[in-house]
């Protein structure tokens, strides 16, 4: 039987990272702090440090809350269609929707975050670029031929430009964006 | 003939936005502070903050010295190559020296601000996306057919990603987003 201070515990974390993932995801993970955290949640910072201990050991935390939303969002749907083609074309349209609805308020979380923590070594980095990676090689493991690298390179660079486009507010932008990404995916399915 | 309080006010000027540009394309425009300059260059807080008002006024002037120092290392050599096909090489080749020896210590300005405050309207974004509007446009010049905003686009797109993979200190991204680029760029000149 679980003990009931562990799944208080356990309830409070994902309450604290599912607001800290949304902070995140527009003001970036260096903007997070345990006092706008217990502000925002109306409790005790000393409680919510707790949890965590250290502001690092949070965006860690973070990170990989997001990745989970967003394997539940993009990933899980687009494993039911068959590898390849028709998979790509599901990863590709669940990114759009992923970062159109948006599911987090800023966007792309990754997108967000990445080209901030690019040129700072150490664990936050490397959770995002670990996670990045493994977007990627999942991307490539649809392309067929010795280029798919490549073309998941570009696919993931295009998405990204994308995000911001449709953060801008801009129809035009938005529009492009869609069709620079379809003009891609159409070019190696 | 000038007076001399003129010109030392605009020699601390770019005094104070060479450093902030450099720490702004790694730590971004929010990092930047006038106590943390102060410290850095070793003046007075109230010295740099007469010279600049506000915060946002400071990254609107920091955005602009980083778009002369870009205009200056990119752009105006690109100029002497014929328009088109040549002129975009030399548009991408002078890109990817001014991200990877890099021109800034943390690489591309736009690339590590843009994501960050594409969910922030207001001047700093303004200033931001119209200087990204201006390299598309310029590099969507170069491209003859009805596809060329696409096409320069994904250039950007694929350029931005290939900054982060630069200063992930990882010669494979870096590898393949060369080769990301140059596939890009001969596809469509």
């Amino acid at each position: 039987m679980p003990d009931g201070r562990v799944l208080r515990g356990r309830e409070s974390r994902r309450v604290v990272l599912q607001r800290a993932v949304d902070l995140a995801s527009a003001d970036g993970l260096e903007g997070l702090s345990f006092g706008r955290l217990a502000t925002d949640l109306g409790v005790s910072k000393s409680g919510i440090q707790t949890l965590f201990g250290t502001k690092q050991a949070l965006q860690v935390a973070v990170i990989a809350a997001a990745r989970a939303a967003f394997e539940e969002a993009v990933v899980r749907p687009a494993m039911d269609e068959p590898a390849g083609a028709e998979r790509l074309r599901a990863l590709v349209d669940g990114w759009i929707a992923y970062a159109s609805e948006p599911l987090f308020p800023g966007g792309c979380f990754w997108a967000a975050n990445l080209p901030v923590f690019d040129s700072r070594p150490g664990p936050v980095r490397d959770a995002l670029v670990e996670q990045q990676r493994e977007w990627r090689a999942l991307l490539a493991d649809q392309v067929s031929g010795p280029d798919a690298d490549l073309a998941a390179f570009r696919i993931d660079a295009v998405l990204a430009a994308a995000n911001t486009a449709f953060r801008l507010d801009d129809d035009g932008a938005a529009d492009t964006a869609r069709r620079a990404v379809a003009g891609l995916v159409q070019g190696v399915s």
